[in-house]
């Protein structure tokens, strides 16, 4: 066979140590050094993403009906004009289902094999894929390069590792001997093998196409199901890049390369319902909106099973804290990285309306306010930083969003255009202050650069309100900060309840927004922000089924 | 704390290891022997049994309205007229919800180890369940204690096994350290718990009240969430002297003994219905028949995990055999035992038209059906022995199923009833002969002692038709005899794809209906007879969720 399984053997069983010690670890640099990519990597990478602009997505052997499909516009102005090969719904099952035969019957090794293998080589076209991402995300190339590329491997690896795992935790042949007192004791040889589910739906998000569709489309590849990638008709280039590396390696390896196969489509005649309500699709993977999801949860078949990244309302709770403006730098950065315009960026900062206690001594509301506006003003103050760490907003819809807000509270910051990007959509953060007692629309997701710094009575309140919130509308992060044990412990317990993760303190160069692979589960399943977690045995186990045989084995 | 954990510790150890290896093991003897239950054990068990006949069930401090329910009949005659507390689905959810606050905060070792506690004290009670089991489903006592008691134990023990290790493969607490080239490592300590999703509702079958029931309940309660226990309103008994148990060893662990509640209820006015469509419900273990299955997965909340053993059509395909006799005896024992009201029962035996090789020569069609009638009269032939091993059948619906199959082909051994048992409802195998190209009733699940001899024109045929069978209305057991390996790797590709065990080649003491915890997986998951097996990693993994913390650690 192809080998691949030997060559990144050592890469699986790092990832398989780390996966269990949960400590710090990446093979794929997230520094976009030439010294580890390459001298030429960034000029061979743009120029690479180039070649792609003006021009048909050359698919070779993928289904198509023979016309072209793609209306993707880039956040920065640039024209892209980007054509895929455009197939209907029963054209991708039918390649799909008959790809299927050889690689569901594929050895757990040369699955998993193959995988590392595209792992691999997208890591080493990171530069040409942070400039697709860039160019239909918005993000800024940095965080283009490092979500988009290494972290979004790292996720991908992460599945792939929890996927090995799951399928060699049964033994592929097992010797069953059960004594019968005097007489000879029954032995049974027994055989087991893995059984996909069958094709697998990967519906992809508009900010984060690789972070959050490798996952499911790792976990479904590795376990032996057929995958066809239906990505956000604003972000189809990252995922028809995936898409193309990986045909090319399932061909390598001998594969029919439509195993992997993209559903490409434009907005207005989206094929993502016909494709979900199928009942040949028996995995679906989404990331999106909780209206979107839950269309998708109650329309998907009975048999198929649907893991999801939805949305919710993330929050931060100020209690007190100890060092005051590294506590103000976090938050406001957090505010700021993609114009909150990540699932994980907090909305909602609940703050007591008579001040907290702080290593500067107590600071009334209003001055937890300031603070935070002021670091945000202070870092976005030089227009090229701005615009490194917003980067462009991903769509009209979250422009007027930001426009629309201003009137939801009292304006503590505006939103501004970033100077310099006049060809790009910006808009950095709009801070409101409200009232907890005389305030709603902080109980609604409001997507994009726009948070709220509420008051409450007190941190009892802050937990209370904030952990309720989450329960009830979901909630992906929770940061809370106090310089007491007790009222960090009470913010475990409530958030824990709520089903989110707690960051707690955070003044370094850690913010809330960021989730580490093999270390931090990125969602957790346990409220309405999603049903699964990035990634743990949930997510893969139930992608495969075990079937077995067993016959008299001479003693 | 109660040391539960610790007194049983070895046992779990022992269990996490052969749940890998996949040998024989059981720590619950199967044998009804004095020797190892004690002297007495038997009549202590059946004086046990016969103090609940006639009266009140008490479970102290259970929630009740204050009347009583319980309309169970014994298959073998004897009056039971037990009454159990009656509660309203709102009093039970309640009491469920007030009971969880604790139980979801105790570590995973104090909720495991009330668990292991609860199985070792079910085992020493093994002869009074034994009695309870066999009036409540028809089995016959000697089944009734091994299925009943060990055997269910085992597949409980299994559950509980799964969840420890799914719960503690994520580390309680870790540290993440990620280096920052000359600068100090971003050092991260991080907290993981173990959230559990809520209340568990585990709807008990007539047939196999503890051993379908025992996986779902402990899988549940190990991962902190609480349990209600809906029994068929047939077979009460063994579920509510589980819970009695369970809420003893709940109490002396300093637990609400409400973890663990029964809904009984009487037929005609179940309330099963109005539980699995209540959202406190979060997760559902069904075992029944198809069309209630199909019910619960449909009427379930969205975010209810819902597991199925539901039912379907079990074949064994005869191509030739190298053992005519012990084929025979083999066939013979798996459609007689427990009346054919296994869900592991075979249903239908595809044989070629022209007949098979065997080891006394050709066989016809015919004598290959005759040579399994022969087989079952000779095993049925002595009444005390039929008794033995077809008990009685459980409900007038089988029994009346029995009459009316005598029309659904030509009858090649009546059904009859047992001699000697005239109290009880009996029916013998009922073995019908049929061809593929003009019956249609086969196609059906048929419960009960029914079964089908089915011509088909040879063994490439009999494979296909089993296996579609089998895709199509699903299957939990299948056989095949053949001496090629070659028709063997192509049934065990055939069943694989369908989603089927399949046990080859039986010919000695080991049934195609029997399935062993720790080695074979019960159900696949992977056809319509059920979407989850007994028991594997998805069995358990989506019981609970992981929420973390993480804060700055001092490097």
């Amino acid at each position: 066979m192809s080998g691949f399984f030997e060559t990144h053997k050592a890469t699986l069983d790092k990832a398989l140590e780390v996966a269990l010690s949960r400590d710090y670890w990446s093979p794929y640099p997230e520094v976009a050094s030439g010294k580890i990519y390459g001298e030429t990597a960034k000029d061979d990478g743009l120029a690479a993403f180039k070649s792609n602009l003006g021009k048909a997505f050359a698919l070779e052997g993928h289904p198509t009906d023979g016309s072209t499909v793609g209306a993707e516009s880039s956040p920065y102005g640039l024209e892209l004009n980007i054509k895929y090969p455009k197939a209907s719904p029963a054209q991708l099952l039918e390649a799909s289902n008959k790809a299927a035969a050889k690689w569901r019957k594929a050895s757990i090794e040369d699955r998993v094999g193959v995988c590392l293998e595209i792992l691999d080589r997208l890591n080493r076209r990171s530069f040409e894929m942070a400039n697709a991402v860039s160019h239909t995300t918005g993000q800024a190339f940095m965080m283009a390069f490092q979500a988009g590329g290494p972290h979004a491997q790292d996720r991908g690896l992460e599945a792939v590792t929890y996927a090995y795992a799951e399928m060699t935790r049964t033994p592929s042949s097992a010797v069953w001997t059960k004594p019968q007192g005097k007489h000879d004791p029954l032995v049974l040889e027994k055989r087991f093998r893995v059984v996909p589910r069958g094709i697998a739906l990967v519906i992809g998000c508009a900010t984060f196409p690789t972070w959050n569709g490798y996952p499911g489309l790792f976990a479904s590849l590795a376990t032996g199901n057929t995958v066809i990638v239906k990505p956000h008709p604003g972000a189809i280039l990252p995922l028809a890049l995936t898409v193309k590396i990986g045909r090319e390696v399932l061909s390598e390896a001998g594969f029919d390369p439509n195993v992997l196969l993209l559903a490409a489509d434009e907005p207005g005649s989206e094929i993502t319902k016909e494709l979900v309500t199928d009942p040949a699709v028996r995995i679906v993977d989404f990331t999106g909106s909780n209206a979107f999801g839950s269309w998708v949860r109650e329309n998907a078949g009975g048999d198929t099973q649907v893991y999801t990244e939805e949305a919710g309302v993330n929050s931060i709770v100020v209690a007190s804290t100890d060092n005051f403006r590294g506590m103000c730098s976090n938050i406001a950065f957090s505010l700021s990285l993609y114009s909150g315009q990540m699932c994980t960026a907090p909305q909602n900062i609940y703050v007591p309306k008579d001040g907290i206690e702080t290593d500067e001594g107590h600071k009334s509301f209003d001055e937890v306010a300031d603070g935070i506006k002021i670091a945000a003003d202070k870092l976005l103050g030089d227009p090229a930083r701005a615009g490194g760490v917003c980067g462009a907003i991903a769509s009209d819809a979250t422009a007027d969003r930001v426009k629309a807000a201003t009137g939801l509270g009292e304006v503590l910051r505006s939103s501004t255009a970033i100077e310099g990007m006049d060809d790009a959509r910006t808009a950095t953060p709009l801070i409101l202050k409200v009232s907890e007692s005389s305030s709603d629309a902080h109980h609604q997701e409001q997507f994009g650069p726009i948070s709220f710094v509420v008051a409450v009575e007190n941190a009892d309140e802050a937990i209370e309100r904030a952990s309720s919130l989450a329960a009830e509308k979901g909630a992906i992060t929770a940061a809370v900060y106090a310089t007491s044990d007790e009222v960090l412990d009470r913010a475990a317990d409530a958030f824990a309840d709520a089903g989110v993760s707690l960051s707690c303190n955070l003044t370094g160069g850690i913010f809330v927004n960021q989730s580490a692979a093999f270390s931090d589960y990125h969602v957790t399943g346990a409220n309405p922000a999603g049903n699964a977690a990035l990634t743990d045995a949930a997510f893969v186990a139930n992608r495969f089924r075990i079937a077995a045989t067993r016959r008299h084995k001479a003693a």
